[in-house]
């Protein structure tokens, strides 16, 4: 279990900080848990990261090139030493935790159709409604690092500025976090609630904010989609504003569902908002027996 | 006029870019303005500063000290030799555009009781009802940008996290800014309308996060105070709460207004929140000619 993947992201780390303070505070369901703090230097900085961004470093080009010396690369290749599923300290499931300046709510995110992570994914959504974002075939982003374990998927909680440490935010990361240690134990003992369905949002692309010809952006988001991920759009709809108030819109004959609208860490990456497709999905029995062969049932 | 004091809060800057390139954009009401971005390099950066924060860099002692070669007290000796009141295109008032994470809405700050900041503050207070908070007497806190000049306010708009380009911001920031320049019109013709009276927000005092014998935070702005700025709290009010759910209250006979609640920025300054005071002031000759001699009418 890791918080601080990205440094600015303070909330979950608290949680952690506290949770060591008071072991209690969080029932593990009698699961051997283990936390770690992602990215120690970034998060004494306040800073998303030093050198690169740590959660696109688990790419094994990356991860197997010894020349690259850069601090987070390095911290990828002792956390896997640490808790890889080869680790000394072997974890099989990464729950990554973060928080985002968008407003996501509580969600998952997945890496992948990984039978086992849509499996649990299915398991928490069924308790807690929690939309997930399914991340797929994006070139521009890779090396994710819940994707470097048997099973993972990252917590993602939002809004909150980078640097804040926020009620809201911590309460929604622990009430995420205690549901999913009750329905990996659940899993543990062989008693999983699995059910018929899954609502799905498939990654689609990513969307950047109009620039002009020098690079510099020329729009913002618009208004009505500020604050409003996970609200389907049409031909037609807003999507960002000019200063002099020109209105720049959706213009396909598709129904999209934007997520991670105006997170200030993506402004780096060219991503105003990511598109995806809202789907339900059948949970079918691979995702059950995935389960069954990661707890060994 | 001055944007960008600090990179991270962009939103000013970016109305800054834009009325660069349609000159039209706001009405300056025939007065010279001069535009500047305060830290260019920390924009760049989408940092709060590099050395030194910019805002805090004004004091002689630094300015002074030419052995002092920090990016942000030599940008400080930068801003006064172009736009100080004896540079070489000298202003006479500092307009100094912030962003802040605390939900402050629109409002004005102003650095001790100078009779033109009080005079032009309430102009705009009266147009458009917005709070002044006059920061003095904080040893703690010093060398404010505006302070150099013979008259100087900041513009403070919140909420919104650093680093994210928002709508409600921009238009917040441009509302206020225009108004700004409609009453300076007024002033430059000699046609000024003050109100009777002002209400000012006197700073008493910030708080710091209860802290652990180490220096950890221990607990977090309550939910009931987070985004609650400018309404006064009272002997019992909730102020923090710690992970166990132990309630941290004010407790002093007194009724205080808090504001800049849980600015991300000021947890390395020890600041969780301002106290202030809520006072009714009476608009006096005295401001009112203080405005007159800045404009030699």
């Amino acid at each position: 279990m890791i918080a601080g993947t990205h440094g600015n992201e303070i909330n979950a780390p608290w949680l952690f900080e506290q949770w060591d303070k008071y072991p209690d505070l969080i029932n593990t369901n009698d699961l051997k848990v283990a936390r770690t703090i992602g990215n120690p230097e970034a998060l004494q900085a306040c800073k998303r990261y030093l050198n690169c961004d740590l959660n696109r470093s688990f790419r094994s080009s990356l991860l197997n090139n010894e020349t690259i010396d850069k601090y987070e690369v390095i911290r990828a290749r002792e956390l896997l030493k640490s808790f890889g599923p080869n680790g000394t300290n072997d974890c099989q499931i990464a729950i990554d935790l973060h928080s985002t300046t968008s407003s996501m709510g509580s969600c998952l995110v997945i890496y992948g159709r990984r039978h086992i992570d849509l499996a649990i994914a299915s398991l928490l959504q069924s308790r807690l409604g929690l939309p997930i974002y399914l991340h797929e075939g994006d070139n521009a982003q890779q090396g994710f690092l819940v994707e470097s374990w048997p099973c993972g998927f990252v917590i993602e909680i939002g809004p909150v500025p980078q640097g804040v440490l926020h009620a809201r935010i911590i309460n929604q990361t622990r009430l995420v976090l205690e549901t999913c240690l009750e329905e990996l134990g659940k899993l543990n003992l062989g008693m999983p609630s699995f059910p018929d369905r899954v609502v799905i949002h498939r990654h689609i692309r990513s969307i950047d904010f109009p620039r002009s010809a020098d690079g510099r952006i020329e729009a913002y988001v618009h208004p009505l989609r500020q604050g409003d991920d996970w609200t389907p759009i049409g031909n037609g709809t807003p999507l960002f504003m000019k200063s002099d108030g020109e209105v720049m819109r959706f213009e396909e004959n598709e129904s999209l569902v934007p997520v991670f609208i105006n997170e200030a860490a993506y402004v780096e990456k060219n991503i105003a908002m990511s598109l995806t497709k809202r789907e339900v999905w059948t949970v079918t029995n691979d995702w059950r027996n995935a389960t069954m062969d990661l707890f060994s049932i």
